[in-house]
């Protein structure tokens, strides 16, 4: 797994512009690494997402621990309890839930968000019901920074007005339960939305770091950093070549990834099966190859290092060291 | 991850009566666990198929290298031929093309199969050049143990008798290779062709050991025997339920998961989104609930670990060992 790191600083650059700070959230889901993490805190950015409990452990040991969301529910917040009192970090919980906010406590988290349905059919609240869970969270001693809510269901949308007005839909739906919630935080957002949303007071990008094919559809600013180098080990004289790069080591759940120039029929476990365009040839035994994940996130997650490149030269390997859960 | 363990067992001994001892090679891809294969080679099958080169590795350290067939292509063999210097394990490789054969000889490994297209298009020589692609083996020092050969392109064909009728084309043409290679060694099949194949003299089946919803659409007697155990931890009422098994746990390749009595929506990195079909009722907070996966092979290398039970209990952890490349 390669990153180019020139795209990688193209793009920290261009969103760092946009949202500087901490009004930029980076989601460590995307990239699940701490020298990855390390390179967004030092330019900044030192407020994190994260989806899992391992993710936390991670930044926190990591020393990354100075604002650690876990943008998702939990009812064993245990280990979280245990990261908070040894004041290695400031761990905030979202909770959507009496069962959620009350496991949140159990554990001795301090702080929550409140989880906000604002149209993807995932965690949150209705947004009404938002000021009555902060209540109840108050009532168990819990800090109550906010709400955020993702317009996952819109992000990824390619017209750019429909994105827009499906945005603007979404945090209208925040915003209201904001009101009814108080607190400093409104979070939300992602890379799809990065300049669709203006209602944030923080942002939760991550892909924008890497990038994949899926996001690369939109009209998005941010380079493509991220693929798997191949090697092609056999031919066929029928007409297709096949590389080392299977579907163990890539996110599936977006489909096939690309090859430039070349049509990819099929992955299997360790093998990916592809053939020229109309008028190209078919790639030689021993060629490298780069094939660019449709996903990025869950296809990181397969790798255990990321080699960083400025150009051709290896220049740093980072570990891919938030995996499992 | 959860082995069921009954399960586990009634598959094992189901396929070692019709494949016992040497006649089966398991292919460690689909579990990536030395804990399983040592259970299978505890019951005489003692020759195991891999996928990657740290697979080999892993085996034969955990001292499983009777007979390990690195099932796969590659350019690049010197970290096999060191374990083979070691002597921890026989190892033999599978070959298409000169170059293969090259870098196999180069690395100081011994033996080789030769690969045959049989009709799926990915790695394998044509039938008519195995004898040549043997001869120069043999030229270069290296046994040739025979010929292998995968009809993975009709092993899920769900019609009886095109499967068998597919399985029956392809073999010939890896029998007509044969005759042209010689050796001892007729590899192939899998485990959708475990009662279609009459023509291998080893099977290189995985999926049975655990199955899942993409092999249960064939007339199999083997049974499901892993899962991933989820928590429900957030709920609407609008009429879906959330649970923290997400795409990042799971092969997506052959697309989403199954829940039983219950409609699954979609999968995000750490959540599935579900409801219930007609006339059932939303999950609630706190439930435990079964994800069932539509592939092992990638679901079980996203995972560290196994939980093995035996009924409600968990008997034992199997490491999932074989992981990366």
């Amino acid at each position: 797994m390669v990153i180019d790191l020139d795209a990688f600083e193209h793009n920290v650059a261009t969103m760092g512009i946009a949202w500087p700070g901490r009004t930029l959230r980076p989601h460590v889901k995307a990239f699940k690494s701490t020298a990855l993490a390390r390179r967004l805190a030092e330019v900044g950015h030192t407020a994190f997402c994260c989806a899992t409990t391992r993710e936390v452990e991670g930044m926190a040991a990591a020393g990354l621990g100075d604002d650690l969301l876990l943008a998702n529910e939990v009812l064993d917040a245990t280990r979280l309890g245990v990261v908070a009192a040894r004041g290695e970090a400031r761990i905030t919980v979202a909770v959507d839930s009496s069962e959620t906010i009350a496991a949140a406590a159990a554990a001795g988290i301090r702080e929550v968000l409140i989880d906000v349905d604002v149209g993807m059919p995932r965690c949150g609240c209705a947004p009404a019901d938002a000021g009555q869970l902060a209540d109840q969270a108050r009532r168990l001693g819990l800090g109550v920074r906010g709400v955020m809510g993702y317009e996952g269901h819109v992000v990824g949308v390619a017209d750019r007005q429909q994105r827009e007005e499906g945005v603007a839909a979404s945090m209208a739906l925040l915003l209201e339960a904001h009101d009814l919630v108080g607190g400093e935080v409104v979070s939300g957002g992602g890379t799809g939305s990065w300049d669709a949303n203006r209602w944030v007071t923080e942002l939760q990008a991550g892909s924008y770091t890497l990038m994949d094919t899926h996001y690369a559809k939109l009209d998005l600013p941010f380079r493509r950093a991220l693929h798997i180098e191949g090697t092609v080990i056999s031919r066929s004289p029928k007409g297709w070549a096949v590389a080392d790069v299977g579907l163990k080591c890539l996110g599936m759940d977006h489909g096939l990834p690309r090859i430039d120039d070349q049509a990819v029929w099929f992955c299997s476990d360790e093998h990916v099966t592809f053939g020229p365009r109309t008028g190209g040839s078919v790639a030689n035994i021993g060629d490298r190859v780069s094939v660019w994940p449709a996903h990025i996130d869950p296809t990181i997650a397969c790798h255990e290092r990321l080699h960083v490149c400025r150009g051709d030269q290896v220049v740093d390997e980072w570990a891919v060291d938030l995996r499992g859960w």
